[in-house]
Formats: structure tokens, C-alpha cells, sequence
């Protein structure tokens, strides 16, 4: 990046407020909490070295000597706003132990660990990246590293730097993967502290011990600013409905966000669908009975969220999409070797019950196509690649038509699709995110210090003022569980779902009807860095409920 | 409108600054400057009654006597970032004239001066819309007034409310409108004032009395806040190419401006595309060099600009569009009749030359479909609905399918569509947007209380201090000229087009090859309302050079 906005400028400048008992690194003493023996036997034989390891939070101590520490940072996985001032965060840290401590940028993601390509973060690139958007500083990537060959290339690049500590920033993937790292460190006596933070702009890495993943603040008040400036133009134009797809695969903590954020006058919660086992004609039913409702008050216009994991919440398409998911995997081969689109449609369908292919059929063909698009290196579909809003404007473009030929509908149907996706994953995150990332490098770093391996790196009481924030070192093992992955048994983090019983959804639950027939429209507008408290120092709602 | 968010309610509170020469209404005097008798005498022939008004500047004069006015407003058109301002503005300075004076809201547009439907806005109105975005305080509306049916129930309606003004704030197309309204009120002996207020978030009602229209400059920084991210994100995950389409029917004012804030890869001129009888080929060929040089370097992402009113451009379409407007026209009953799709296809090839059917043919159907959709009720192409982005990114996926084949791209090739559209029409005003507005509607109140008519109300010296500003009355007229529209010669406002020889465009060209190779990304972020001025008092690049 050779270009700066004055905004970029005076961001730079910007100095992160720190809890109270990370502002003095040389006083802070580690506490190791008891520790609690889980009873998962089959993440235990996994986890032999790292399982029983314990909670640590820190208090004020004596002031201690201490040796320069030198340590490596790589992101992992998609942008979330704040990345860069996590690496800020253990930049200052590290120096504020000892100046002569060093921090290493591994590139492009855990590539740059089995490659061992990295770059000195000096402070001259250190300032240059302060309170920033994007990852651009040392790029990113989606390699994972799990077989014993990638294993070991880790522990060669570690070993070879000497590193003190390997801090892994990203979500709930990467940070299984850091647990595995770990664990493997130990079995094979290499000494690095490998160290996780949580990253994603989902929200869905959030449990006991992380009150929020960094990113979700930022990237929900772009979306909430895009939502609200939408639905003012819809109120204004009063002849467009907006089909507006969010990010947001596993759960839909964007789209509740944003909803609260701006009341939309229809929502999807991806949770929802999936318990009420809903169908694609289900939802298609949902949104033309109120285009019917609001058409009798004369209101042909309205905006509608869609979290982009919808598509696999719907009963039927959830089930094939799994299907479709194994097929491809365990008929890799056979599928591939067929080039022609139709020969691979046909392949696929034969291999499908009847009803899984009826399904799949009635689908428009551009959904077909992405339906059976490459993968990402999880396995998983690439639900971002299809494009639900497009295809439920399709579906209730139909079913308008019927209902207008049977009398029940009058009105005219304008919709417009929008996808906010990428704009929201690197821009210049809030004052929130950038003090959070800034105190989760700290913490990273304090971890590393402390020599323990197999940690995340978590501050807890975020709803309180900065200065309460609480620092706590968490072993990943204790948020890990047993899925299946692609026919495989695999330890991953449980991923944090809506929770349909609890206070945020039903707050939503409470005024949605009401949402769909009367426009309450909120504007939030764009984000704001100076001026009053209420204007720039304002947490997520998810996490303040 | 029921919710604000908290920033919409501190904008609320926000005093725009006026010019010095509006700060008191009471001693401000009106200057006739020297009439010119324009040459045109088919204009002439149309506007006997107001071709030789003179324009109107403002001085301070004696303090004098007021009455109370009685003045109708009206948003007519696009919804552009500011509206609400220049209601506030109109209403702030009738009452500064006279607290009796009153402000009446025209609903929906022009259709509400044809039925007569209008509110009173009263200061409680006012007050819950001051420098917030949207045109919902009144909506707006596409209806003309040009029928002579049309103009006598204007006609009707103003008499019956005895209004002293009626405000229209509009694009070229309104205020022509406003023009011919302002003649006809004339011929019959009507009184009432027309004043028009430059309106377009497109940045082409600009000339040598209007600076820049009202709503551009927030729209090109919400635009241009999207694409800094969306660029932020490119160099963090290195794998996409993001075909961003924005706004901008027939000048590309918007791209030009979003791209010297921005810097993107590239850039669409429409202008330069039209200037150089460009075809949709070598629109191709551009893109897919640049693809090529970037993936020699290793480089397979990238940023791609397109202006909406690209397609229009490109030589060959642009013909096929101009010929259909006219067939559609021409023979918009025949193809009504036609219902079947193919049909209609058919008979619109029948129709054209063999060129114009190879143009037509070549194109994927979904784009031939929007090529045939509904005009709006100008009788143009509904550009916004053709999917440029979309299109492109087909025939590039086709052309380096081919360069692969032939051993000249070794690339991998993921692209991304998206719209920058509505969300920047209605989003929270920029502080200029908000003070020009304003000051528009002071200056339209001034116009109203000197009894002429067929004005439009500017700000000249805007690139000044604002309390250098300076107030203006135009006659719409002086900005005329004829042009043929649906087979009909109409008077229109001449559209300002990008100067592909002024200092602007210049600047973009003598750096756009660097920006192909050299990614010099800039992220100007979110637009800020509080802090240092560098960052809150920033008016768009295009005004200052």
C-alpha cells in the first residue's frame, strides 16, 4: 500500500486505550487457575500433553526482569477489521518487555510457516498499518496445517527461527489448528507457545470465554450503514424491494445484528429455519405474504436480509448440499474427469435419492452450477458463491405471478438484489475493534512470556468499561468438540450459534411482526471515529444484551 | 421514519454555516445584472415569455419590509444526499423573511402538484429531517408536467393554494421541466415563481453557473468508502477481481471522482469509450491485458471500475440502444402485443439491420432481456437494470478461457460482481452536501421573494471558503439547448459530460497505466461528521481542480 486517505492518516495516530492491567507489562504476574480434567476420552487421546492444562488470568505483581522474546505471527482465513492491530498489539508488548524482543510476520497465511517466508516487523512497518484495515501487511491464507508432513515443516520453520512464541490469528479453523500445532510441539519437545486469537467477522467464535470474535464490530456497522441507507432509499423511492445478502455462513449473528441495527422489514435467521426445519417454499412463502400484506396497504417496496448461510439452513437444501458435499469428496475423481457440465449434472443426479434430486432440479441451473462449484480447503461448499438473493427474487417472482392470477396479489414487484460481502471484511475498524485487537496482541504476547502452549489469547467483561477488561489465557482444548467432517471424525471448536432462547433473538422475535407491516427504518450511518461517546465508543449490541 | 439511530439524532442538531451574504435576510438586495439575448430561436420560440431574463446576483442593501410568502416545494426524481436540507433551508429562511410565511410539501413528486396532495411542514416536520438523508419527509416522483393537460392542472393547483413560489428540486430533465412550467404560468398570467435546485447524485447538471449539483459529493464518498474496502480487501486476499459497477447514467463523473480518491486498477470512462468508438471487444481486450500483466507478476486480483452508462457507450451497443429506444417506441404497441419472449425477440431482429442484429444476438440472453425491459418515463434504457459488471466479467472469463488455451495467460481467474447503487442515493448528508443544501434553499427562497420566474437557484465560488459562496439566480433557460428525444426535438439541459481534456480527466490519465501494475490502494473510509477539518470539510476532488 503506497497510498493513504487522510482518513488512513490520522488513524495511524490513533492510540488504543488499554485495560488497566496491561498498561505496566513489567508488574503483571500470571495466575494458573485450577485446573478442570474434562471427560471427552476421544479429544483426550488427541490432546494427551495439552488437555489438563488451565484457565490464566493475570493480576499486579513484583517487578521482574525479563529476556527478549522473539515470536511469529501469521493470519489466518478471511479479513476481519483489526488484524493489523492485533500485530500492533504484540509489536508494542514484546518491545515494552524487552526492546530487544522480536516480531515476525510469516506471509500469506500458514503457507509462510511451511514455507518459512516471513518478514521482520520492524516499526517503521509496525506504524505504517496502526488502526488499518485489511491484512495486507502480511497477507493471508486458507492452507491448514494438519498431515505429519505439514507438521513437521512447522516445527522445522520454528525451530530454525528459534521462535519463542507462534501466534495464530484466526477463527474457529485456525484456532483447532493452533491446539493441534500445539500438541504436536509438546509430543515432539519443541518449545514454541503456540497461541491463538480469535478472529472472524461472523461472530460465531464466541463462547464461555470469548465474549466477541474481533472484526464482528466493524463489519456489522458497514453492513448496518449500506442496510440503512438502503432502507432510507427504499422509503423514499417507495417502488423497490431489496434483497440484501449478508456474510454470515454457520450463523447469523450479522444479519441479527444489523437487524436491530436498522429494522429491516424481513429477516432470516439462518437458526430459525434450520429448527423449524422450513422448506425453500416455506421461505418463499414468508416473504410474498407480506409483499401481499404490505401491497393491500399500498406499500410496494421493502427490504429484506438474507445471511448468506440461509441456503443451507433450508431443510431440503441443507440435506443436499451435505450429500453433494460427500459426493464430491468420496467421487472426487469420476466427477472431475467429467468436463462437460451435463455429463457431471447427470452423474451427479444418478447418484442422488429421488427426492434429493427432485430438490436439486427445481433449482434455477446458475444455482445448480454453484451448487457444484470447487470447494474450499475445508471441504465446505462455497456458500458465498451462491447467490440466494437471486434465486428467492426468481422463486417469489413466480409466486407473485400466481397469486396475481388467482386475484390475491395487486401490486407491482421491483426487487434489487445486494450482496454486502467483501467491503465489510477490511474496513478501517471501529475505535471498539481497534482496542480490543490492540489488548489481544498483549495478551497474546504476556502468553508467550508465560511459556504455555495450546492458549488463546481472550479478554472478558467487554460490555465494561476498558479499563475492566479482563485478560485471561483459555486452553483451546476446552472449546473443542468431536464433528464429523467429510466422513471423518475431526476436534473443532464449537461454533456459536444464535440462540433462539435467548434475550437478543427474542428481542428481535418481539417486534419483527410488527417490522414487516409499519416501517420503523434506523439509519445507523457511517462509522464514526471522533466526537461524543455515544457517536464513537459504541460496543455491539449482541455483546451488550 | 419512527427510529433514528444515535448519529442520526446528532446530526439533527447540526448548523449548517451559511454564506455571509444570507446571514441576514432582512438587508440582502437583489442585482439584475445585464441581459444577453441568446441566438437559439427554436428556444426563442419556445420560451417567448422568460428567453430574456436577466441573471440575479445578491448584495447587501437598506433593511427592508417583508410580507409573509406562501411557497411549495417538490422532490422530483433520483434521491440525492442533501434534499432534505434545502427543505430546511427554504423553510428557515421563509420564516427568517416573515414568520407567517408558510412551506407546503408537494407527496411523491410531481404527481402531488397534479392532484394537489401536499402537507404543511412545520417546524416540527422540519426539525425531525435536518441534515438527514432520504426524500422520505415528502417522497418524490418521475411524473412530468408537459402535457397541456399536465400544465393546467399545475396551473390549478398553485392558484388554489395562491402560492407566492413553487420550489422544484430536481436533474436536468425537472429543472427543464421547472423551465417550461415557469413560460406557461407566464403566458397564462399566473404569478407564481418557479425556481429549480440542481439536483443529481451524477454530477452532470454542471455548467458554467452551477459548480457541482447537490448529493454527488456524498455519494461519490460513500461509493468510494465501499470500493477503498473492497481494494483493502483485493490486496489482503490476492485472489478476486472485482468488477464494481457504480452510478452514473450518461456522464461518469462518479468512477472519475471514486477514482482518484481510490486508485483502482482500472477505470471505465463512458466518455473515452464514446470519444474513441470503442467496441464491447476491445472493452474486453483492455481488461484482459491488464489481467495478463498482472499474473505475469504474480498478481491475480484486481479492482475493474465500470460507470452504469458504460454500455451505452460502447459504440456498437450504444447504436443497438438508440434503435431500440426508437423501435420500442415506434412500435410500442405491436410489441406489447407480443407476449411470449421469443416472440417479441424475433420481432425486434426483424427489425434491425444485420449489424445491429449480430450486436444483439452476441449477448447473453439475460442482458438482451434487460436491453428489452421497461423504459423509465423518459423513454430511455433503464441502464441501472443492465448488468454491465456481470457481462463483462462473461466475456472475460471467455477471452482468457482462450489465452490459456493458446499458452498466453496462466492465470487463475475468480471474479466478484458487485453495485455501488442505492445505498449512496439516500445515505446521511456530507457536511457540504448539507450546507450547500441549505444555502440552495435560502437562495431559492430569495429568488421566490423577488417575484421571478424560470430560475434556478446556485452557488457559485464553491471550491471557496463557504462564507465567500456566492448566491445566484439563473435563468433555467440560458442553460438550454435542443436535443431529439423519442424521435422528438425537446429542449433540454445540456448534460456536462467528463472534459477529456480538462485537468481532471488528465490527472487520472497520467496515472492510470502506473495503477494497472502498481496497486497504490488507497481506503478513504467512512465519511466523518466531527474532528479535525481535513477530514469533516472535505468537498469532492472534481470542484477543486
Amino acid at each position: 500500500m503506497i497510498s493513504f486517505s487522510p482518513l488512513q492518516i490520522h488513524r495511524l495516530k490513533y492510540q488504543p486505550q488499554l485495560p488497566l492491567l496491561l498498561q505496566d507489562l513489567s508488574v503483571i504476574a500470571a495466575n494458573f487457575e485450577k485446573s478442570i480434567c474434562l471427560s471427552d476420552s476421544a479429544l483426550q487421546e488427541q490432546f494427551p500433553q495439552t488437555f489438563q492444562q488451565p484457565i490464566i488470568t493475570f493480576r499486579r505483581g513484583n517487578k521482574k526482569e525479563a529476556t527478549p522474546l522473539k515470536v511469529g505471527v501469521v493470519l489466518s482465513g478471511g479479513q476481519a477489521p483489526g488484524g493489523h492491530n492485533v500485530i500492533a498489539g504484540l509489536f508494542d508488548a514484546l518491545k515494552q518487555i524487552h526492546p530487544e524482543s522480536i516480531l515476525l510476520g510469516f506471509l500469506d497465511g500458514p503457507l509462510g510457516i511451511l514455507k518459512n517466508t516471513s518478514i521482520e516487523l520492524t516499526k517503521m512497518v509496525i506504524d505504517s498499518y496502526r488502526n488499518q484495515g485489511g491484512f495486507d501487511m502480511i497477507g493471508s491464507g486458507r492452507t491448514k496445517i494438519e498431515t505429519p508432513a505439514q507438521l513437521e515443516a512447522a516445527m522445522l520453520t520454528v525451530q530454525t527461527l528459534a521462535l519463542d512464541g507462534l501466534v495464530i490469528i484466526g477463527g474457529d479453523d485456525s484456532n483447532t489448528n493452533a491446539a493441534i500445532l500445539a500438541e504436536y510441539f509438546k509430543q515432539v519437545g519443541v518449545k514454541t507457545s503456540v497461541i491463538g486469537v480469535p478472529k472472524t467477522i461472523d461472530g460465531d467464535l464466541k463462547n464461555e470465554f470469548i465474549d466477541i470474535s474481533f472484526g464482528f464490530d466493524t463489519a456489522s456497522k458497514i453492513y448496518a450503514e449500506c442496510i440503512g441507507n438502503i432502507l432510507k432509499d427504499a422509503l423514499s423511492a417507495k417502488k423497490y424491494y431489496h434483497f440484501i445478502k449478508l456474510m454470515g455462513r454457520s450463523a447469523s449473528h450479522l444479519a441479527l445484528e444489523c437487524a436491530l441495527l436498522t429494522h429491516p422489514n424481513l429477516v432470516f435467521i439462518s437458526e430459525e429455519v434450520a429448527e423449524k426445519k422450513q422448506t425453500l417454499q416455506e421461505i418463499v412463502g414468508q416473504i410474498t405474504t407480506m409483499i401481499c400484506k404490505r401491497a393491500e396497504k399500498n406499500l410496494h417496496y421493502g427490504v429484506i436480509l438474507i445471511p448468506e448461510g440461509l441456503i443451507e439452513s433450508i431443510s431440503e437444501i441443507g440435506a443436499l448440499i451435505q450429500k453433494l458435499n460427500e459426493l464430491l469428496f468420496s467421487h472426487s475423481e469420476k466427477i472431475e474427469g467429467l468436463l462437460i457440465t451435463e455429463e457431471k449434472d447427470n452423474y451427479i443426479i444418478s447418484q442422488l435419492t429421488s427426492n434429493e434430486a427432485k430438490t436439486f432440479l427445481a433449482l434455477p441451473k446458475e444455482v445448480r452450477d454453484q451448487l457444484l462449484l470447487e470447494r474450499d480447503s475445508h471441504g465446505n461448499v462455497q456458500v458465498s458463491k451462491i447467490e440466494t438473493e437471486r434465486l428467492l427474487i426468481k422463486l417469489v417472482e413466480k409466486e407473485l405471478k400466481r397469486l396475481k392470477q388467482e386475484g390475491i396479489y395487486k401490486g407491482t414487484f421491483s426487487p434489487q438484489p445486494q450482496f454486502c460481502g467483501y467491503e465489510g471484511r477490511s474496513g478501517l475498524p471501529s475505535n471498539f475493534d481497534c482496542q480490543y485487537c490492540y489488548a489481544l496482541g498483549f495478551v497474546a504476547t504476556l502468553l508467550v512470556q508465560s511459556g504455555v502452549t495450546g492458549y488463546m489469547s481472550c479478554l472478558k467483561k467487554l460490555s465494561e468499561p476498558i479499563e475492566r477488561w479482563s485478560p485471561m489465557g483459555v486452553p483451546i482444548y476446552r472449546m473443542l468438540q468431536i464433528e464429523k467432517r467429510q466422513g471423518k471424525q475431526k476436534s473443532v471448536i464449537r461454533k456459536f450459534l444464535v440462540d433462539l432462547q435467548g434475550p437478543f433473538f427474542k428481542q428481535y422475535a418481539s417486534v419483527r411482526d410488527q417490522w414487516q407491516i409499519t416501517d420503523d427504518y434506523r439509519s445507523p450511518g457511517p462509522i464514526q471515529f471522533e466526537g461524543p461517546k455515544n457517536l464513537t465508543e459504541v460496543k455491539p449490541l449482541s455483546l451488550l444484551l
